[in-house]
């Protein structure tokens, strides 16, 4: 075990896209456990990187309070519990929660009890992507958000991404027409193979708004949005009346210096009666026993598809952010740290 | 009885707002009624002014059709009876529905069926304001759509127009805080000393994002807006945790040449999930009974207050309408064409 702890501070607030100033490598010891008082020391295996980490960098009131300048970049992650004397966290168990950008995560007893044990038997990837907050994020954001019936159109924008495309997936399995926008041709081709979508479009290529004009003109009655902007706008020109739109993010917008101008055709949602809704993943957590019955059926049936990109290396971490908001990243992405004991 | 029918036409789309080429008037002879075949001719007494009526002008879909070149233009209206064999519309009765811009409307079968007959002694202004759609729009959409719940802070927009006052005065009734935004000091005056809201905000000489951040910060409950563009924008921003957006219209936008662009801060329904929802009325109809029974109780027992801008005289049909657009209105836009028999 390393008598250091790296770690990537968060030292500067970006405004715009995170850049070489906004985080600082440093390394101090290796932290211990006041095992007494109920701390835990665990040691990070795989970090999950998300569109919301831009978000949590900014000064503004959210659901989470701002990343301290100072303090190790917030992140979820995996790790393995290496000293703890608490039942509910024995060692050697395998924990997910917010262990940050650093090699060893000290845990105050409050912070301890937000842990999670993972089942047993559960591959560590696995946990942050097919099991983990991506997968929540899908099933609850299109099934209590979105609200799809049977026979309905379903439009997922960020579709290859690791959220996107187990909502592509769940829509499918419950009867639905899925169109995917993606962003690139290899992006599209795996939806289709894969994920079984019905249609794709590479927005990267193809005019978005006149694309969704052919396949699904007016018709469009769930919409589960991770972009914004411009394909935010082009999709609610096509909802059909009574429609819904989740809105689960804007990483299109997460590193403008300006706020960009919303949709212009908001008059769309009185004409036809559409409800568009945010939601946050967290507000589910309780209702974790209903996601690990229906969704985990469904992938121990080999009913859902998943992808991670997986980088390596303590020094790629900025790197690794940044590949999230270029649309490099095939698949949820991770950086693995070490291997469980 | 006249033998002539004075109409205005709609004789060519307008873009942007409506001018001098937009309406042609028009007369022709009173048309007779076929009762034999169900048809209905209904004189008209009072013509209602909504800023929906832009809208039903641009040849888009919509929940109605364009309005038709060459017809008179759609609006409701308050007419009686003159020829009828239909017992559900006997000669006399006074009737409710699309009646348009013209002295005498002559209806079909299936669009007399359309037509709502006034209780009687119904006056009949107040069936097109207070009694009408535009109580019915302010009751639904902050019931059904908003969703207020007592000691709740609910914000409207427009809030001196016909449909904002009633929804100000519903939300009072209900137990709520309310802000309201008006375009004249007159008009706040009026919505705080007849109307009862907590505090008003004159958009035309005050900052209203300032105002609302010290008046309710991040702690709207319910926003009903009915005007959309910035003010939708610095409403968005002061929304409390899981509030609701009841969009009934954004008359600062209908008379725009280009889609202007939409607030920049829906990144906000993400991170509080606010909901933010459009209605239209009609979809409505079919409760009547209980928009009649609890808001025909505060209405009789003097609960709610509502204003009547009466204009007159057949010519000034197309200015009346243009008031609506510039806020010149006080409480509801009537123009009156005549007295019932």
């Amino acid at each position: 075990m390393s008598e250091i702890n790296r770690q990537w501070i968060f030292s500067k607030r970006p405004s715009g896209p995170v850049d070489d100033s906004t985080f600082e490598y440093r390394e101090s010891p290796r932290p211990e456990a006041n095992v007494e008082a109920g701390e835990v020391l665990v040691k990070n295996l795989y970090l999950s990187f998300d569109p919301a980490m831009r978000g949590w960098m900014d000064d503004k009131p959210s659901y989470l309070p701002p990343v301290a300048i100072g303090e190790p970049m917030r992140a979820s992650g995996i790790g393995q519990v290496i000293e703890s004397s608490r039942p509910d966290l024995p060692e050697g168990s395998l924990v997910m929660g917010f262990l940050n950008w650093q090699e060893y995560a000290l845990l105050d007893s409050n912070n301890a009890a937000q842990l999670h044990v993972l089942p047993e038997g559960t591959p560590p990837a696995m946990a942050l992507s097919a099991f983990g907050g991506t997968s929540m994020t899908a099933y609850f954001g299109l099934l209590e958000v979105g609200r799809p019936k049977p026979g309905d159109t379903v439009l997922v924008s960020g579709a290859a991404g690791a959220t996107g495309s187990v909502v592509c997936q769940i829509a499918k399995l419950k009867g639905c027409k899925v169109i995917a926008i993606a962003g690139s041709a290899e992006k599209c081709q795996w939806l289709k193979d894969d994920c079984g979508v019905d249609e794709t479009i590479n927005y990267r290529e193809e005019d978005v708004a006149a694309r969704l004009a052919e396949l699904a003109p007016m018709s469009i009655n769930v919409f589960f949005d991770n972009v914004g902007g411009s394909i935010l706008e082009a999709g609610i020109s096509q909802m059909a009346d009574h429609g819904s739109i989740a809105l689960c993010g804007a990483i299109s917008a997460y590193n403008d210096l300006e706020p960009t101008p919303g949709p212009n055709n908001l008059m769309i949602l009185v004409a036809r009666r559409i409800r568009m809704e945010g939601f946050i993943m967290l507000d589910y957590l309780s209702r974790l026993d209903e996601f690990n019955t229906e969704f985990g059926t469904w992938f121990m049936e080999g009913k859902i598809k998943t992808r991670e990109d997986i980088q390596q290396d303590f020094a790629n971490i900025p790197a690794t952010l940044s590949r999230l908001f270029a649309g490099k990243n095939s698949g949820k992405q991770l950086l693995k740290l070490a291997d469980p004991r």
